[in-house]
């Protein structure tokens, strides 16, 4: 077994050797600017992980492993359109350096080309691969509409954004276990039980990136601190909040929701104050600290040495406890 | 063998039959509005022919069949969005009747979803009808790419246009006839001579879009007549009648094409009047009948019954001759 650092590096390298063709090159210009602006290789190095972990060859997750960056990223290009993102890893996205054109085109095409990827694999693995790449595919695109049919509605529970979530975010951390599991040739039970591993992490993943836009730190976080707050994006610490406060909390909490002119610098700090006085910052510990035990759980179940166990739970603690 | 009129209603049936899950309605209403949306279902009806005509069962190429179905939907879905048409088959687009945000997501899920179509097959058969697949949706976005690249060139020759339609259009024929071959499991070099007699056939085909956009006539044709014309849109006839006009004739069309303010009913019959006088209504139809040739001879170099030929040549005429 490997640290999650060199699993990293390995899907790093892969990435830097990809291929693209040279022309046109409106096509596939923004497709290699896109997958150059670096990011944490979180899926692919999971997906190398569980194939080890698995007793498989890494170079036989290697391909479909970056083909599930590809896709990452390829909806990243398109959300940034839908959301009107202008920056993404410090960098002007796809649809501010070019065009809304250029950024939907290429995006189409790059999730052909993440599909391409992911059928890199023997013919045997090809059906499991594929039907499941494809299931998660779905899935996340579920998500994402969940997520903006959200913003058009004030009644959102909890138990719908966990929902929301998985959909958009964690089936794709459960997706990249599998196939590393299904790359090592693991039966079905064990390959499911891998993806249950990534689908809790990737719950715990989640929330503790709705945290990081309250209390993360502006210079190492990457981007602007309480981008959701400004959005009134119901989070898990927003529609928590709604439904907690009481008396001036309320008051003043449902004022700054409604201050579409509110300066950043009033609203957020005001905000974060709420969440800080309802004890939400404790709350989402909580609820990640029990995602991420779940995810522990769900490994003890798997037969696997006990440095696979480690460099699963070390990577867990990692990404619970992260600052970007 | 059975007619062309008889698999498309095959195709058809089976696209009625399609089930899209009810939620998010967002993300999958607009899938099913877009495949209600009728056309002449030629390609999964040519997958259909060849798979038949190569000896094979069409139940084994139809569920990848509706595939390409879906994904030459998705892609009319997204060019609809780039190019800002409002209309498609007499009915508002999906960005129009929704919004753009819809478009782009619900496209992406149309994309994967034609994937799981074409997933649809044997293992045996998955790893040649996916590679197919993915190689020709990679060729259709670079068609794309290369329209919108032209849009903005003074110097496209003919020769560049005919590879742009070639990619845009004509690949998605070749792959339609090579799927249905592989679902015949005809060998390689079969399946190739499959895809050259679609490929083929798809140049004669947009060559006589390009006509019909000229010529049509209002009543038949389901959009308007002159769209091209009063985009000053690169086609095979702007392309030559450009290179061919002398004297009145090429001052007069630059001064067409210059005037951004003209009027439908001046600038479309002044340009028509042009092309006939530079007579390019038969060296399209030359061109278009080149193409038609050639497609029946790459059929001639098919071992198949003369019934199967004849399916293929009936639909040839009535292709180069169709007036919608």
């Amino acid at each position: 077994m490997k640290t999650f650092d060199q699993y990293a590096a390995i899907a790093n390298e892969a990435i830097a050797n990809i291929k693209y063709p040279e022309q046109p090159s409106g096509l596939y210009a923004p497709i290699a600017y896109t997958m150059a602006s670096g990011g944490k290789r979180l899926r692919p190095s999971l997906a190398l992980m569980a194939c080890e972990a698995a007793g498989g060859d890494i170079q036989d997750a290697l391909l479909p492993a970056i083909g599930l960056e590809l896709f990452h990223n390829f909806t990243l290009l398109h959300d940034d359109v839908m959301d009107r993102a202008d920056i993404r890893r410090g960098r002007p996205t796809v649809h501010c350096k070019w065009n809304d054109n250029t950024a939907i085109l290429s995006g189409d095409a790059m999730l052909t080309f993440a599909t391409q990827f992911i059928a890199k694999t023997t013919p045997v693995r090809l059906p499991r691969m594929m039907e499941l790449f494809n299931k998660t595919a779905m899935e996340i695109y579920e998500g994402q509409q969940y997520d903006m049919d959200f913003e058009q509605r004030d009644n959102v529970s909890v138990d719908e954004y966990i929902e929301m979530i998985r959909l958009k975010t964690s089936v794709l951390l459960g997706c990249a276990c599998k196939l590393g599991a299904i790359a090592a040739d693991a039966d079905e039970e064990t390959a499911d039980a891998y993806y249950k591993v990534g689908e809790n992490m990737g719950l715990a993943f989640q929330l503790q990136d709705d945290m990081l836009d309250v209390w993360g730190d502006p210079a190492t976080f990457g981007k602007e601190i309480g981008g959701d707050i400004m959005n009134n994006k119901k989070t898990f610490l927003l529609i928590n909040a709604v439904n907690l406060a009481k008396g001036d909390d309320a008051a003043q909490l449902q004022a700054l929701i409604a201050d579409t002119n509110a300066q950043r610098d009033i609203k957020v700090p005001a905000v974060r104050a709420i969440y800080e006085h309802l004890r939400l910052r404790e709350m989402s510990t909580e609820a990640i600290n029990r995602y991420n035990d779940a995810a522990v759980e769900c490994l003890d179940h798997i037969d696997m040495s006990d440095e696979a166990r480690k460099a699963f739970t070390t990577l867990f603690s990692r990404l619970i406890k992260r600052d970007k």
